[in-house]
């Protein structure tokens, strides 16, 4: 099945048809339509790769990410794959481990022979590392801030954060921890801590610092060890908000093995709506970002650089999202 | 930082420099040291991408999935991505959402210009799909048996559901269900289920088929309704053997809504060994495969190809794996 057997169908030359597979201007809508009959009906399927190659491109982008094993990331990338599947892209899966190295090397254009566009979630890469303009088109997801000609796609942290400790107060909690603030660091826990801080601030209640654990990572075992450090000290809070829903999990944990129920002596809000959160013995309350929106915003980010003029301002893009409310705020009512 | 910064260093050509960093084979042991010796000194990072164009390569290895949601895959991933990049090599993810046609699609080179090889983990692929040899080096992952010449890489599922099946018989089961037989299949949960039928029948005991609870996919939400649908129809079983952890966790959050305690009333295996299994109310045991064994050897494979002659025969290679205990079947002490 070849352009040669579509244009002898539909009685016109391999040109025509070829121009109409690759989306060229020049054609009239009937002459497209008359095409477009004659490929369903052969069920011609046109040579992506080859189509691509015409256009001087790979048919890739990259999505660089930092972590796999975090469900969040998982899913997310699940999303993009389907996003871009939409547009006849694939993705090549970059894993940073969140390490500044790894995340300057890719966007610094490693490998730009093969791909056409990047899609980077950076965790350690600062602004420095940036000052050269990436070969390729880049977007930026994830909460770290940068001054950078690139869109950046992300939810609102601070909103969602503030809507999650909003709704552990109308359940009548007063002594809410911060679970997951990074060691050393001010970024990228930054924007969900400066929500926690500005909503219990809002409401006339204590932001204590006491009540924010610093971790390494972003896992369970980060979240189990949090919340025993804060038990161990003493610090016993009546509602936990984690900056993460494997951080709750974890933290769900430990509440468990210390006879703690939840939420009757401590509600917990994680944040991302991993599937994983809907299946646990107590259900988990979470901020659900809109994943497939960041995906198709992303995608289309570097489609239309690829296709398009090059902007004259990169562009802050919010996604949305929802508090899901489960049992871990509600109880098992 | 160039070859020829590294070349003068060393007092040699750049020739002999480009030998020694494309591991060509007539350089003596002594030459390559010396220049070693200037790369380590000078800290010079050849350009990969370079390096591999000048094989006739392009540095990329595809990995062909059928879910990123679920961890099992997202963990094996992040395993692949560190073993393929030990060999300077990034890897292109593929998603194929178990179909047929998309798996059918990778299988036969479908984007073989940007990939050195191909790591398939196949569900529903019929060995006619893949008549024609691939036209990349091909290694395939997972439970499903082909006759084919291709490496293929999994555990022996077989006896791994047997020592599963066996451990709960030595915690005085009797009624052991299986959960996650694919409905109105045999593959893949075939071994798996095989398993669970030759232990109970060595055991003496009966592999009730009332005890045998299909799903249509691998899924959370899959394992929690076949775990109800099994305790509606009046059959309770004393254990569950799941043919992963998802299914088993979904299986443990229904047995907490009806009120049966695990591992009092139902002790519970999972199969993949998830982060998540180990954070529950109820933490998981579980069959763990050695992933990282896995995509060692899955890598290693492509690169044999690569480098060396084709081989007459292709290998079916078993990786490791142990049963983990854990509360679910262990009990809280």
């Amino acid at each position: 099945m070849s352009l040669k057997d579509v244009a002898s169908h539909a009685g016109v030359s391999i040109k025509t048809v070829s121009n109409v597979v690759n989306d060229q201007p020049h054609v009239t809508p009937a002459m497209r339509a008359r095409v477009q009959k004659s490929i369903d009906e052969l069920g011609y399927r046109p040579n992506l790769t080859a189509r691509h190659l015409r256009k001087g491109r790979t048919g890739i982008v990259a999505l660089a990410l930092p972590e796999l094993g975090n469900p969040y990331f998982a899913e997310l990338a699940a999303e993009v794959v389907d996003a871009a599947a939409e547009h006849d892209y694939t993705v090549l899966l970059d894993h940073t481990g969140g390490r500044r190295d790894q995340e300057t090397l890719v966007s610094q254009g490693f490998r730009s022979r093969v791909i056409d566009g990047l899609i980077l979630s950076p965790i350690e890469l600062e602004a420095d590392d940036l000052r050269e303009r990436a070969p390729v088109p880049l977007v930026l997801l994830g909460e770290r801030e940068y001054d950078l000609p690139y869109d950046h796609i992300s939810i609102d942290n601070v909103a969602a954060a503030r809507e999650a400790v909003r709704h552990l107060i109308s359940r009548g909690r007063r002594d809410i921890a911060f679970l997951g603030a990074r060691r050393g660091r001010s970024q990228p826990a930054h924007l969900r801590l400066r929500g926690w801080r500005e909503e219990l601030d809002a409401a006339g209640l204590v932001a204590d610092d006491r009540l924010v654990a610093a971790t390494d990572g972003w896992g369970h075992a980060d979240g189990a060890a949090a919340m025993a450090r804060l038990l161990d000290a003493g610090h016993r809070p009546d509602a936990v908000f984690a900056y993460n829903d494997l951080i709750a999990i974890g933290a769900l944990r430990v509440l468990s093995e210390r006879g703690l129920r939840v939420p009757e002596d401590v509600a917990v809000v994680g944040f991302d709506d991993v599937v994983e959160g809907r299946f646990g013995a107590v259900t988990l309350t979470s901020v659900s970002p809109d994943k497939a929106s960041i995906a198709r915003m992303a995608v289309e980010s570097v489609l239309s650089q690829l296709d398009g003029a090059p902007r004259q301002q990169a562009r802050r893009i919010h996604a949305g999202y929802t508090l899901v409310h489960r049992e871990s705020t509600l109880g098992h009512d």
